[in-house]
């Protein structure tokens, strides 16, 4: 094993507030406890999630963090409580920290552990750097799978699991009935990242009908070509009308909704069937768009939230490797991180589909 | 099969409007489609969510309407279509009508029918009357069980299967897991008459661990003699977190929810864990209390809505064969239908569990 030398100070992109993403000189991380491990950062992306702190639409309890909660490195230093992994070892990580002891962890619910952090976030820093510190490395690193190349391999920190996810919250729902899976009609609000993720993943696991609800017409292209059948949103008065339109007046069976926000929502409720069921993967910052009267009588069901991408990664993974040569060109333009407050911007813009740093050490 | 004369006018329970109940005569109902049977009712009874309209909380498109929609009987007259009941059949009724044809009534969801009414609202003539005219007869009909007596078998037109679905929900979410059923801590709020056929199913279903959260003190000890764990929401302070504190922070795994208010739903995602589910029977009439950051943040999931008495009747009267014998005394108070004013009241003010109607013919 090679003796890895850790400079003092690394490059980051810090958080200073709404569109102030800042490229600056940060210490560089180090232990803190005998769990933690620090990575070399050797990929790094940018999520649509932070985009909502970018935006100003939730306002962080503070700012001045290190953003970024996609990478892939190889570790550096390990605590002396790290059983798996060592220094040189080619890394992926989720987006989230987690304990792995607690009742949520053992649980299958990793992102509810009671002391789960995401990373690049005021809670713990994050990857658009060139190092990062794991808290609880053993239960947040996974061995970069072999043979995958770094930038697909961003995609299993979050986007892919998390498509998985909504794609699988909408199986437990049926209880994995074959019959329903075939033949139900799903509308799919949002073609952004996950959102493509979530059809790859949909299409694979058996889901034939899927409309996909949008407005920029390359991702409608891309949201084709996995297939799925697109709906722009600028051509379409109404699409809960035209859902009801598609299926004899009944709605859609199930909304993948990933947009997050009270609009979408809205749409989701309206465009779902009687009892139909409703997964919210989208990070949501508003209050919910419905009375309790109208969810009494659509009998309708909601799943909210965040995905446990640990608990459920190798069954994520499973699907990933089947499908993952569609993602090889997922991300479609690469910024040097010193141009990292361009890069909010052009994805904000819709400008690139996802967009990975390379990290200039 | 006796002949069996039915006269031109009956006495029957007319709302009115909020508060204003009353018992007056009118046309006795005829068979209006060949798929029609009238029934001439031997008990009805007064259901929780008929307080609802009494209360004005929710007001009906029109007044002048039938109330009651918990009643049995024997049928009287049949429409050319009805093949599986003939006038003399004893028989019980489902609170809500549906067709038996449609997708939803296919797919096991027939409170989604898509010609449901609820008997006993401005959409459909209810049983507090001496006779009902019942729509798809055939569909909304059974047998009355042999052996039950009438006021028993009340409990099944609806509160019995709604208790029984809301603990079935629940089931669905943790996949039947028999370990979570056993183990995990559900707080049910409302201990009114649907309430308490949820403990009882609850517990004759395998759920170990049942708290139970009420203001009214005969309500709780009933609750408790069924198996539940009392919580006197007026001697507790706040009901989420004596919840934490029973179950060392954590939350409570499931809610049941049976009130049908803002108030118990906020106390409902307050008390639930991470990633915890809501089964919501009550019948809501306010925006939700939560917003979607929350819901996100925690993961949450919520199923709302009414119960599909006619898809769910054989297992919900599996578990109720075996426990009836607790519901034999459940009706608490007969009043006459001419005192059918008064027992509205008398039920707002939960100076009854139960009340039946005796229909004087």
């Amino acid at each position: 094993m090679p003796s890895i030398t850790i400079p003092e100070t690394m490059k980051a992109s810090v958080f200073k507030g709404a569109h102030d993403i800042e490229y600056t000189t940060v210490p560089t991380p180090k232990i803190e406890s005998p769990k933690d491990a620090i990575l070399k950062i050797e990929a790094s992306a940018l999520c649509g999630t932070e985009l909502h702190m970018y935006r100003g639409d939730v306002v962080p309890k503070r700012a001045d963090y290190i953003t970024g909660h996609e990478f892939n490195g190889t570790v550096v230093s390990v605590g002396d409580e790290v059983r798996d992994f060592k220094p040189g070892d080619d890394v992926l990580c989720t987006f989230t920290s987690q304990c792995g002891e607690c009742w949520a962890c053992k649980d299958g619910l990793s992102s509810s552990c009671v002391d789960s952090k995401v990373f690049g976030t005021w809670a713990l820093n994050g990857g658009q750097a060139e190092y990062v510190r794991i808290p609880y490395a053993d239960h947040c690193l996974f061995p970069l799978p072999k043979g995958m190349n770094r930038n697909t391999a961003l995609l299993m920190s979050d986007i892919f699991p998390t498509g998985w996810l909504c794609v699988n919250n909408y199986f437990k729902k049926v209880l994995y009935d074959k019959n329903h899976i075939a033949n139900d009609v799903i509308l799919q609000l949002g073609a952004g990242p996950v959102g493509l993720c979530c059809i790859a993943a949909a299409r694979e696991m058996g889901v034939n009908h899927i409309y996909v609800a949008d407005s920029v017409p390359s991702r409608l292209e891309q949201a084709k070509e996995l297939g799925a059948i697109p709906i722009n949103i600028n051509e379409v008065d109404n699409v809960a009308e035209f859902m009801k339109e598609k299926t004899g007046g009944k709605g859609a069976d199930a909304i993948f909704e990933l947009v997050g926000n009270a609009g979408a929502l809205r749409t989701a409720f309206d465009s779902v069937r009687s009892a139909g069921f409703i997964s919210s993967i989208g990070y949501h910052h508003e209050p919910l768009p419905m009375d309790g009267l109208e969810c009494y009588l659509k009998n309708i069901s909601i799943q909210f939230g965040r995905c446990p991408v640990r608990s459920i990664f190798e069954d994520a993974f499973k699907v990933f490797q089947k499908i993952s040569y569609k993602f090889d060109k997922f991300i479609d333009l690469e910024m040097p991180l010193s141009e990292v407050s361009d890069a909010y911007a052009v994805f904000d813009n819709h400008k690139a589909r996802k967009i990975a740093f390379k990290i200039d050490q």
